[in-house]
């Protein structure tokens, strides 16, 4: 569902010299080797086992049958309610038991409205009406299925039928707003043009509603995804004119899955709120366009030039307006239920059966889906092959193995999220971990997660190669880390990120949202990591009919060999969690991240504290005023109040005291799993014990500010971000927002949740 | 000549707010008022007749006379050898002499190539003819006048007839030029498509045929100056789509003026260089084109498609070629030499005769030069005619005033260049300062010059009021400096400005070239300044037919105001500069300046060492490699050698020393210029004959490596900028390029001008 960077480098695309053929004989798999006395949570003889276990599982991974299940699969439009999502899920169940799992589709009712009428029309000073949909095109065999497919539309959006003035509003986040103030203008009673960027798209109509705005187009400028990214599809991979960004504007960041049902399974007989009174729903009509459906639109706009940071890759010079553009947009929709069907597979653990290592990747798609999800989707179904073929053979893993296949994420993690909330006692008494992947393409690993499994992905990345370089997983991402380091490309934002306690390893990201971990990791506490290659793809048709098998063959992954490496990680995170002596984690690098999160969060207080002051006294100089253009006037911004100190006392104490507990807790770990002796298999098994549900310290059931249902108290989408991470996010969003109390309240709520985790920790290494 | 920025912020353009009547009511002006005891150079008394002075040469400035002249001078083309050109000189004349000057025409015969027949076409693989001319604009009165002006054209680019493949190289500058080897393209036998910006436009064509292109094209991107800045003309004053920078592409980064004869006056007997040996003449054909005219060319090229920062604003992916474009480009001229005018006019001292306040315009443009170089002229204008009426009332300047109108400034500063040269002697013997403008529009003041007069510039910009907002202009531009400061906006390169000893004054930029004053300052050590007003305008017609007086007066400077504005800061400069007891300087600027630049060097050189080893280091671990996609081969930059440690010891005792004689002497010019009695009116004396000449202490006669025209040891334009300065330019330049002997050397060169300075200083102020 969630768009990673396909353009890493705001430089040049990256490439092998000419002398590619040179890399194959790198001597760099040797790491693998020596991998086999450094593996977290298992010991000397287990380490090895696991070793000999994984060459068989990778043994049988095959690049063949992951392209003939994309082909297979993205054959025609498999939306929710479509006839091939069923059908996909079938096919699924099918599989999985021809593989030997135990599997079942469980299926769910969710609200899921489909437009029946859509028009955008301008209206005045000429006529224009929008095309709104997405022709043939040559090469691209799938392109032809348009009756199939449903029209481009936001998912959760108001019907409406309205005729108002157009201002544009560039990408209609809150800062957008702002300047509009500054300028002048206002968007009550209007139309509101934004850009596809900056924030999650939900939150363009959602804060253009707020500001009175009565209807909401969003477009895809070309300079984001088009050509001004590259060659436009079928002779690049980047955004044609008419390709459409579809997408939820469902409010994810109050809560996920079925606008009806919030907190509960929507099952048949599940109370379910009044359409008026599902919160997530918008309150104005909005649509998303195509360029080539925006650019008549703009160059309709008068009033203002827009700032030059709003202006984007059409040959225009982009106005602010309002009007004289008058645009009218209408939306009906049938509001119905449609049924969501997940395939669930379990193979039971031998040894501990009420563990269960989750994984899962959704199956339905926007239109026919290659990319997003099924890139994903393939690899989690050759590891299932796979780890079929090891049963066959007589193995049995440790822990329960779950592996799933969700529906409905597209209009808002429908699928995974009525699961976890319809077995949440289940899940929070046996789910040790989940394991989520989504799309995938060329390129290096994109790995995001609670910390303190950090180290633990950071092993799996070091024991895969590469397939293009034969360097490790890890070793391709620690240079690519390196050389944009050093040739000043923007570093990601510490804010999230975790700290890594060892050099050389993999910098894990912090989980928002955007796919199905969200319902684990921050509605019920479950360990979660989110995994996908990407960097090296021409991918600008996300979301559109032209995210199809022939795009993907040609500009994504041609050789599939992606797909098989991303099956080798999740593949081999899966089975370590399962087999290990200890359920692997190193707390000293959740420990060390929290640590850096509060000190990012003393130096944001101060920070702004200072720029207010600063800020404060440029007004009194009058400097902004002086500075002014009088033939484009333009208001001071408005004067911030004083930044009070906070009372961090809590925080402080409580991370020293993670620290230390983290530190004990991490020492004593290295020893257990350092020897496999029956006498200490009772403080081994009180570890394990801790750690499957140790994660459900960080909750706290009062859930975040104004959103009860996000009760992790160290990773949340943000409220102003929609899929982009806040840590710590109750204290860091109440500072951002300027609501100090409520900074103070929950500095206290974060404290006492990690001071719950520090005990339990000790607890589980304290003498009996 | 040089364009300065007309945008100088990224943001929004800036503007008043709504309740502008207000700002007038700020009472500002009374900094003016106390101005009075506080004015360089003059004793209480002094400065109260000066002030007094200033506000009857004030009264006699008039908006109304500027927008005349700029009129009439307008009206036709008037670049060098047209009629016209030839008649705004005899108008200039004469008025300078119905105003009481001593006035007179100076004419030089220079080398003055016109195009004879000039084509562009594209003959694979689609067949496209370049128009290569600029058709008239509804609105624009002068723009149907084609049959006058020269076709558009880069002068001093070579004759030529070239058939071959297009490259497009970005700007053309050594950076792209080290990418395309990594991109694996090179130019030999080629022409380049490069386009505006990024350092002067003469390096393009040059770098191009030094990496053995035979052919370059130069095109304004519509994203720098056309629709992606603002409404193009006649909507807005953007670049139109046939607008077309000319621009000479002499290579004045060895010297300026007449190519045939560096170093001496062009006058008829003047001894010449043949064509082959004149080194500042382009070996490669080149010219410069519209937007309309590149597209088409820019959608036929092939190969790769260009890294991010490559990407203009054409509607289209911008590939680097080489091919399949070919093109056929032709330039036939008349290599004639043509005679240039410039007029002289001067008031004799009455106390001082032989010390010379220069003040300088040039009156050529490339078409009509409305903005270039009309704006700042017709300031010039209007000060010599204030000068006049108060000469006529009967006062006599102190020192003597000379005021130019030069010709043949844009073909490489022709007019100022030749008249240097021919009254070398007498300058270095009579100028005391040398004052500047070119270009001036509505906004902020932009000042540049030697440092010493940084203090002295900054009173004048505290006692000039800015008419939009009617605080001073000094007040203006910090208001400006602090918002953008505090707005995170890229800060000026501390290295191209000086260092302020006073909180709150003016920060003086370092002079580079691009404008008139390069002859007097880098070439005789004339300490000189540069003038102008800027940032508000929109100004994207520079070098084109559209540089017109209706342009500029819808778009520039409607009402005149920021050009009277103008005449009042250079006619106080001028004045001040005339009529002070000591010629105002602060040589504890200077000093500061240097040591801050000495300092840089010192930072660059360790950046550099440490750079090289990290590079190493990422090179050693193949990091550079593993990056690579291999569908967009990019070869690693090349392996950089160690930086040694250089032996800095002579430049930081030098200016320790310099430090010390500079406080000294402002100490010592403090106590003189606070009284005005006869006893030390002989020491007085000492220090202004010093003052006189101080600057050339600067100049070596040897010059800068490989170009000794270039004589002063402080200031220069870069030899791989054009027009942008290096600052300690022989050091700098050699620690760029890697030339470890010569930084060593000129690190000698530079601390014993250093050391003369001082060393004058100081006998200036001994006791006798």
């Amino acid at each position: 569902m969630k768009l990673s960077g396909s353009v890493k480098y705001s430089s040049v695309s990256r490439g092998l010299s000419a002398v590619i053929a040179a890399v194959a004989t790198w001597n760099l798999a040797a790491t693998a080797t020596a991998a086999a006395i450094d593996l977290e949570g298992f010991s000397g003889s287990g380490a090895a086992a696991e070793m000999q276990l994984e060459q068989r599982f990778d043994a049988d991974l095959s690049a063949a049958d992951l392209r003939v299940w994309m082909q297979q699969m993205a054959s025609a439009p498999n939306h929710v309610g479509s006839a091939h999502d069923k059908a996909n899920a079938d096919f699924q169940l099918a599989k999985f038991r021809e593989w030997g799992w135990d599997a079942a589709i469980e299926t769910f009712s969710v609200l899921y409205p489909t437009p029946r009428e859509v028009s955008v029309e301008l209206l005045a000073p000429t006529h224009f009406k929008a095309r709104l949909s997405e022709p043939p095109i040559e090469g691209d065999s799938t392109s032809t299925q348009t009756k199939d497919e449903l029209p481009p539309y936001n998912v959760y959006g108001a019907d409406g039928d309205v005729t108002a003035e157009l201002v544009y509003v560039n990408q209609g986040m809150p800062d957008d707003y702002k300047e509009l103030e500054r300028l002048g203008v206002n968007v009550k009673g209007r139309i509101v043009l934004t850009r596809y960027g900056g924030g999650w798209r939900g939150l363009k109509p959602k804060l253009a509603y707020e500001h009175g705005a009565v209807g909401c187009l969003i477009y895809s400028d070309p300079k984001d995804d088009g050509f001004g990214q590259g060659d436009t599809y079928p002779k690049g991979g980047f955004r044609p004119r008419d390709a459409v960004q579809r997408g939820s504007v469902q409010d994810l960041t109050l809560y996920s899955g079925d606008p009806l049902t919030p907190g509960v399974g929507a099952t048949p007989g599940a109370k379910r709120l009044a359409l008026k009174d599902a919160k997530t729903l918008l309150k104005i009509p909005v649509l998303p366009i195509s360029y080539a459906d925006a650019e008549p639109l703009l160059a309709a706009l008068g009033g203002r030039v827009a700032p030059q940071s709003w202006r984007g890759g059409l040959p225009l010079s982009y106005h602010i307006g309002p009007g004289p553009a008058q645009v009218h947009m209408k939306i009906l929709s049938d509001w119905n239920q449609k049924p969501i069907f997940d395939v669930v597979a379990k193979i039971k653990g031998s040894e501990e059966p009420d563990r269960w290592i989750i994984r899962g990747n959704h199956h339905d798609g926007w239109v026919f889906g290659a990319m997003d999800p099924l890139s994903g989707q393939v690899a989690l179904m050759a590891e299932a092959k796979s780890i079929g073929k090891l049963l066959k053979q007589g193995w049995r893993p440790r822990r329960t193995l779950v592996y799933t296949s969700w529906d409905g994420e597209e209009p808002g993690l429908l699928g995974s999220t009525e699961w976890a909330e319809q077995h949440a006692s289940e899940l929070k008494a046996k789910a040790v971990m989940y394991v989520n992947s989504d799309t995938n393409g060329r390129g290096f690993i994109s790995a995001e997660g609670s910390h303190a499994v950090q180290h633990f992905l950071s092993e799996v990345a070091r024991d895969v190669n590469d397939p293009e370089t034969g360097a490790s997983v890890l070793r391709r991402w620690l240079a690519e880390r390196r050389v944009s380091s050093f040739e000043g490309v923007a570093q990601p934002d510490s804010a999230a990120y975790g700290n890594a306690s060892v050099v050389g390893d993999l910098q894990l990201g912090a989980l928002g949202s955007g796919s199905d971990y969200t319902p684990f990791l921050q509605h019920l506490g479950v360990n979660s990591v989110n995994l996908g290659f990407q960097g090296e793809g021409q991918y600008g048709v996300y979301h559109s009919a032209y995210d199809s098998f022939d795009h993907y063959r040609r500009f994504v992954d041609p050789t599939f060999e992606y797909g098989v490496t991303l099956a080798k990680v999740a593949g081999r995170v899966v089975l370590r969690a399962s087999q290990a002596d200890l359920i692997p984690v190193r707390e000293g690098d959740f420990a060390a991240s929290v640590a850096g999160y509060n000190e990012e969060l003393h130096k944001l207080a101060e920070s702004m504290r200072s720029k207010s002051r600063e800020f404060g006294k440029l007004l009194e100089e009058e400097s902004y005023k002086l500075t002014m253009d009088p033939d484009f006037p333009l208001a001071a911004p408005a004067r911030l109040a004083d930044v009070p100190y906070l009372n961090f006392a809590s925080l402080d104490n409580a991370v020293a005291r993670l620290e230390q507990s983290a530190k004990a807790f991490d020492k004593e770990y290295a020893r257990l799993s350092a020897t496999s002796d029956k006498a200490s298999s009772g403080e081994r098994e009180r570890v394990n014990a801790t750690l499957a549900v140790l994660e459900q310290n960080l909750m706290d059931s009062r859930g975040l500010p104004g959103r009860e249902w996000y009760q992790h108290m160290i990773y949340a989408p943000g409220a102003h971000t929609g899929y982009g991470v806040k840590t710590l996010p109750g204290i860091r969003e109440a500072i951002e927002e300027r609501r100090w109390d409520e900074a103070n309240q929950y500095i206290g709520v974060v404290a006492r949740a990690l001071n719950n985790y520090s005990a339990r920790m000790d607890r589980a290494i304290a003498a009996p």
